[in-house]
């Protein structure tokens, strides 16, 4: 997604070359949570086995690290290229820091069960899923998390086709904001998918509300390519 | 409050384009404040029991949050139209930091009962007021900090008009300023009022110093709409 | 002082009207460090007794935000009038930022002590001193603190005079940085004189070396006046 | 290091005189950091006794503080050199912000075990090295940081040098920028001879591991000097 947003970056008149209010909040914000993440592990390691445990949470850490810090610059990257500072910007940012604030400790225990899943239990898992609905809940969460993110971005750069920019947008940047706004529409209806799946399908095919995620990697890269023909 | 100030924007000369020292401070700050009122609530959540309990402490979140990122906006908006860096600003900005410090975790325990009483209990409350006296307390605390804001926006916004600025001010943005300082004086007024009925109202008749505050939305809607009258 | 600095303030050519790099990392640290010294009481308030306690904190909290904040406005009125941004810039800054942390805490528990002599134990103190030496540890410990930082501010004016500017220093500007180096060695040496008297005064005089930091109120009043009347 | 950076440095064209988006993320991470490593001492500091302990970690504070600030000056200098913005730049940054926070704990837990040794246990350790394997694991865990912080440089200063710049590097700044590919490239092996020493050596030559760090400054000293030759 990020490599997507900068393929044609150089056709774009970047309007934010300054830093705007919401974009030092938004920084400052997504530092803190990263700092967070990493280490609160609950407690400041003293002894070697402490720090060995610690040791084993960097995959997890690093997971988390990478989520938070793509959507702080799939942010970025918007902001640069609309400079835009008013109240529906400041409105949808903070929406965005603030589902990375709620998100940010589920996210890594959730990292941390998948890589407790992934390396057979050599690394730590804090969590235990108890019941059919504990799974439900994980997915829906989830998948109410990412959906609420993919609108979010929709509504930035709607919102910034509509806006009065200093310098309007070129033909290239009106094809290309469409792109964003088709690919986050894509995610969100995929994401709706999942939480379908994840209320509605018989317990023992859950997994597949949680694969069903994979469907973006052929909508998107079908949809990047088809769109980015015209232009290359 | 924050689209009142918007309305007329683009009839203001901006004077603080890019940021200044103080707002950095303001804006980490913030940030900072908004981080630990989502995520400290005691325990970073270890079993899915606890996630299910943060999950339900979000409307609480989000509501701290909202208060928190609107003082923080109002703030940059004030520092946008006047561009000010001087040691009254520095002044009047950090005591508006200290107030939101000093108010960030009551804040949130105040929206935790709202959100209780409002969902009959479903939603989780971490304090019970057990006299008179508390319920008082409660009032007078935040009474006083709501009041400490409004005369902080009213010196701010007074400081700005009387200042030399790179640009003077239009008269147009004379009569906004103005209209700004009526609005935070009309707000303290009501604070005022709501503090004399916390002290002195029966205590049977104490959630009329609640409701009191009721009287913003037909004061501050009428004057703007007054006001407005004029420029628009 | 900040007002001593900004009593003349518009006849400085600013240098460094847009923030350094240090200047961002500064104003981070201290954000952090205020909103920590504010809300780290411990414990989160869960009862109204606790929120109780916690508003009893409020002027030590408030004076140990002052000190910090004014630190850090003192620094940024410097880097504005200079606008450097070297090595020697980035050394002397992160050894005041390091001071900032280090005597955050401590910081607080004397402004909490303070507040305990003065209100006749009405405010909570969380420290006992328990013999002399208690006594003159603290005493010590803050001469230090205060010394180190006047050591500093004096470094930062003197590498301030004598780098190669942007715009090379008019003579009025140059008498003005005499005059904070001046100011702050004063400063220094009324710390020394405080520390020597903090380790050899008799036990029973040992609060005269408190009261030697009164010292300051003549001396650094007579000095701005003296050197202010020239140029007045 | 640092001050081998800026030797030269009005020889170069600093292209990213104001801050980009990813400095402002680093700069707040770190701040976070450094403000981390000092205060949480795991507790707030009650009694006079306390404070005392917390006394004795500074020396180890002061470690950790300077060599997080170094890099994050080291990064910053390279980001004023370059002024650069783009997807490689920041994912480096951010692989470097992740290698702070991992790596800042078990940073100050090895500053106080050092202190504790130098000073002959006046200053306290946390931790105790109980066997072979413990310390083996702390010499690949540091040695792997350091290995993973020069290959990060080594990225960012061939990025630099391949990256379409504003104003193209000068034959100066193209020798300066090798110069520093070299230093870093130099690091690495050296972090990689200690790593295969700290694998290999028998445990009771293992503080051999440790030793061939200093390898580094006739090394490097060597190197900046053979290098310097040309241009001064």
């Amino acid at each position: 997604m990020a490599d997507a947003n900068h393929t044609n970056q150089h056709s774009w008149t970047m309007r934010g070359e300054s830093m705007t209010r919401i974009e030092t909040f938004f920084a400052a914000a997504c530092a803190f949570a990263v700092t967070m993440v990493v280490i609160s592990v609950g407690t400041i390691p003293h002894t070697l086995a402490d720090l060995l445990l610690a040791t084993k949470q960097i995959p997890a850490f690093t997971a988390s690290f990478a989520v938070i810090t793509w959507i702080w610059h799939t942010h970025s990257v918007w902001s640069r290229r609309f400079g835009l500072e008013d109240t529906k910007t400041v409105v949808f940012s903070c929406l965005l820091i603030l589902l990375v604030l709620i998100y940010m400790y589920p996210l890594r225990i959730m990292m941390q069960a998948l890589f407790a899943v992934i390396s057979d239990g050599f690394l730590p898992s804090l969590i235990r899923l108890q019941s059919e609905w504990d799974v439900r809940f994980i997915f829906i969460l989830f998948g109410l998390g990412f959906l609420l993110l993919s609108i979010n971005f929709v509504a930035l750069y709607w919102h910034g086709k509509r806006s009065q920019l200093v310098t309007a947008l070129s033909e290239y940047e009106k094809y290309q904001a469409n792109t964003e706004i088709i690919v986050w529409l894509t995610t969100s209806l995929v994401c709706i998918t999942t939480l379908l799946l994840s209320v509605f399908l018989p317990i023992r095919y859950i997994g597949w509300a949680g694969y069903s995620y994979f469907l973006l990697f052929p909508l998107l890269n079908g949809l990047t390519w088809h769109r980015s023909k015209k232009w290359s």
